[in-house]
């Protein structure tokens, strides 16, 4: 049976810790879109992550621990993410500064999704930090939705025929990208 | 006596959580060189804030409380940050992240440190989100010292003939600058 060597894993991670988000609402109608063989899991330990220190980088600090084994689980990365005063949303951006240093992230496949297409300025800094950490980020599986004021969940975002059409379409070029590469040599979790 | 009214109050913020930073090493310098009328305190907080929530906004969390008193009590904002992943580190901007919905930040003279030149793409970013945020950047009072790889702490920065100068001239435009701006209305603590 080789279909259990085909599942594709993407971990997938929203720049907002509110409660209702279009961010996390777009990747939870993301995972119910997908097809059998891709297994999207979303993140929710970006709250609990320590402020980034290096000093504390010899023993990582359990929380980091996690997002490391949920990184190396993963064959792709998955963000969506808003903007806060035209930049990253700290907390977000404080995971990423955990995973500098490590080998999880090194050519590890990016895609970012967005709620608004106005928020082009934290896109932009997101798409430097993470080619800049060595991820590779794939334009076609990378979209913005305009999703913001309208109050859609994810199962409304699912039931719309045309954002769910550009959220399938993603996920399966985010998917083929994946599959171009070599085979994951290092053994997961 | 007007010499009280004329003290010019500065919450130095370093972007670095590390126990030996330059940038950390440079806002104490910066401390020992200003004159009796320039109040600057470094803010201790960065580390302790929570993850910013707008979920949490209505009811401030004490970290977040104590934020904004030490903003509403400064005259100018002066901030030192390291770049990672040519990015601004994510806790500095989760800090400024519980700022934007606030008033402590409007209007508010804002200088920039920089212990590495080459650090320019956190040091645009800030730029963008400090601006966005209403902020009013004093280019004059903002500068890039190389200090990287250096193991300088702020007695040696102090004790440079090249970089006090730097470092003092930069604290004086920021106090012109402040000076210049329309007597503070709101009551301080």
């Amino acid at each position: 049976m080789e279909s259990t060597a085909q599942i594709i894993r993407i971990l997938a991670v929203s720049g907002s810790l509110r409660r209702v988000s279009s961010n996390t609402a777009l990747l939870q109608a993301a995972i119910a879109l997908s097809p059998p063989n891709i297994d999207i899991r979303l993140y929710s330990g970006l709250g609990n992550l320590p402020h980034f220190n290096p000093d504390l980088e010899p023993a990582d600090p359990p929380a980091v621990s996690d997002l490391r084994r949920q990184m190396a689980w993963s064959d792709g990365l998955l963000i969506s993410s808003p903007e806060y005063a035209h930049g990253v949303p700290g907390s977000l951006k404080n995971m990423l500064d955990w995973l500098v240093s490590g080998e999880e992230f090194v050519g590890k496949p990016i895609a970012l999704f967005n709620a608004s297409p106005r928020a082009v300025h934290a896109q932009a800094s997101l798409i430097e930090v993470v080619t800049t950490m060595a991820g590779q980020l794939v334009p076609e599986a990378s979209i913005a939705v305009a999703l913001l004021g309208r109050q859609l969940d994810a199962a409304a975002i699912a039931a719309d025929p045309e954002i769910s059409g550009q959220v399938k379409a993603a996920i399966a070029a985010f998917a083929a990208a994946i599959g171009q590469l070599p085979p994951r040599s290092s053994p997961r979790a």
